[in-house]
């Protein structure tokens, strides 16, 4: 038996003081032109080789957009393995955030692509944890958590999303009360207690965005085990005060995930863009002190 | 303006007088030790390869479900390319069965690199359309659609899943009397209205599962102008007449998808593995008259 994810995720937090994720979802145009001349491969390991060694003391972990390497083709995916690869060196955790989601026996590739492990012809991601999309139910949820977390892997679940039009589907009100996005959070609630019934904090955790601080308190009250995976901080606008709302009581099980906000720090900064890794040094800095004065 | 997705996927249904997609989901174990001899990425291929070629007389169109790839890290994105490739070259439609989804910028990453063509440092799919899971609402959406609806690209939405546990959140009773399903399938026709108003069919379509026949009628009632891609026929357990339930009243309008039981056929007909691709031409065809009789 592993240590669980949840276990390996909270001792990563307490040990840098931090309950923040970078995100690294690099965009072509963010890539200095002196990386970019390295060619695709190359460049984008180079650009996220920079942050994540600058980043390491910092942060606990770091989580990959999928969708950010998928566009680059084949050069895009080693890109991804080789930084999956080099954040581990690191230290760091790493969430593979693909929102991945199907039936049963797709799922199940899903979820040994992106969590397992090499394997005959197989070669997966090894990731320590993956967000998941359950609008398909337990079916098409249970191949992440049977045999990964057992494993010490982790999976976190879209329960309510950062974007605007987040409200269309999930914020629908249902006949017994609850809204969609609530029925959703119960599901995780139910799965959890019945896959991964042991610990404080389970590692089926949530995805609750920080743009909705009020709906976070009350799905910390559903949710009582599970890490929330927090995005929306900065660039999105969720504030720091905002991020915290769905902290447990005792300041923990919460993750606030900052991407753009830390890669183009330098725009902000007035600096050039070759010197992005140490503005995103100089922003998650502040990120760590807004956050611990708004749990404070 | 290029012909719309629509356009093409039904006047290929009509060339072949079949309303069947091929799901070309390989497992490994699936493949003849001959085949597996060659490697993953060879064999993968290999495999395709024979039943494309075996196929494409009787079928208009193939569905790559992405996690069979996913498993096999860069051999399988390597076979699944070349395969996507050898579909296109065969005139196949090609169907890339990813359920993509994330908030907007994301979004437009994930609908690049499946429907975009290879442009400066991005090499995408080029497939002629995608799976998307709107659990994310409206922003997600979009930019699938925009610019690539008129591009003559297509966009299939998850409204009913196949799967036995679809029922844990796509059945919840809404307060206004729909279920969560049901207003999904709302917003599908409610975005085809607004960003593809013209035509008869739209290229924005609907994932509608041939498990649940009765939702399919009720279903084709709330979407008149949408494309059904209908899984669950043959090895999920749906009849032809279940699968063509959602078809129209001119009996178009559905695309009834078929994996494991034209992979497997061979176990079916008593033949051995290196028999499959033949065995998959007489299910194809024994399908093709199935759906024919129901329709009739």
């Amino acid at each position: 038996m592993s240590t669980s994810f949840a276990e390996r995720l909270e001792a990563a937090i307490v040990a840098k003081d931090n309950p923040t994720v970078m995100g690294l979802d690099p965009r072509w145009d963010y890539l200095p032109a002196s990386l970019q001349a390295l060619g695709v491969e190359a460049g984008l390991l180079a650009y996220n080789q920079a942050l994540l060694e600058a980043l390491a003391p910092w942060v606990p972990a770091v989580k990959f957009q999928a969708a950010c390497y998928e566009a680059f083709g084949l050069a895009g995916q080693k890109a991804l393995e080789a930084s999956m690869l080099l954040a581990k060196e690191l230290g760091l955790l790493r969430i593979y955030d693909a929102k991945r989601n199907d039936i049963g026996s797709s799922s199940a590739a899903y979820a040994k692509a992106a969590l397992g492990q090499e394997e005959g012809p197989f070669v997966p991601l090894d990731a320590d944890a993956v967000t998941v999309n359950a609008y398909l139910g337990e079916d098409g949820v249970r191949p992440f958590l049977e045999p990964y977390l057992a494993e010490g892997k982790g999976v976190f679940i879209l329960v309510r999303t950062s974007n605007p039009s987040a409200k269309d589907l999930q914020d629908l009100p249902l006949q017994d009360g609850r809204k969609v996005y609530e029925a959703m959070a119960d599901l995780v609630a139910q799965w959890s207690d019945r896959f991964d019934p042991k610990g404080r904090y389970s590692s089926l955790g949530a995805v609750v965005g920080a743009t909705w601080p009020s709906e976070a308190k009350q799905l910390r009250a559903r949710m009582p085990r599970q890490f929330f995976l927090i995005p929306g901080y900065g660039a999105q606008g969720g504030s720091a005060q905002d991020a915290v709302a769905g902290f447990d009581r005792s300041k923990g099980a919460g993750l606030v995930n900052a991407s753009r906000s830390l890669m183009l720090a330098y725009q902000k900064q007035g600096l050039q863009k070759e010197a992005f890794a140490k503005a995103a040094v100089q922003e998650a800095k502040a990120m760590q002190a807004a956050l611990k004065e708004a749990l404070a």
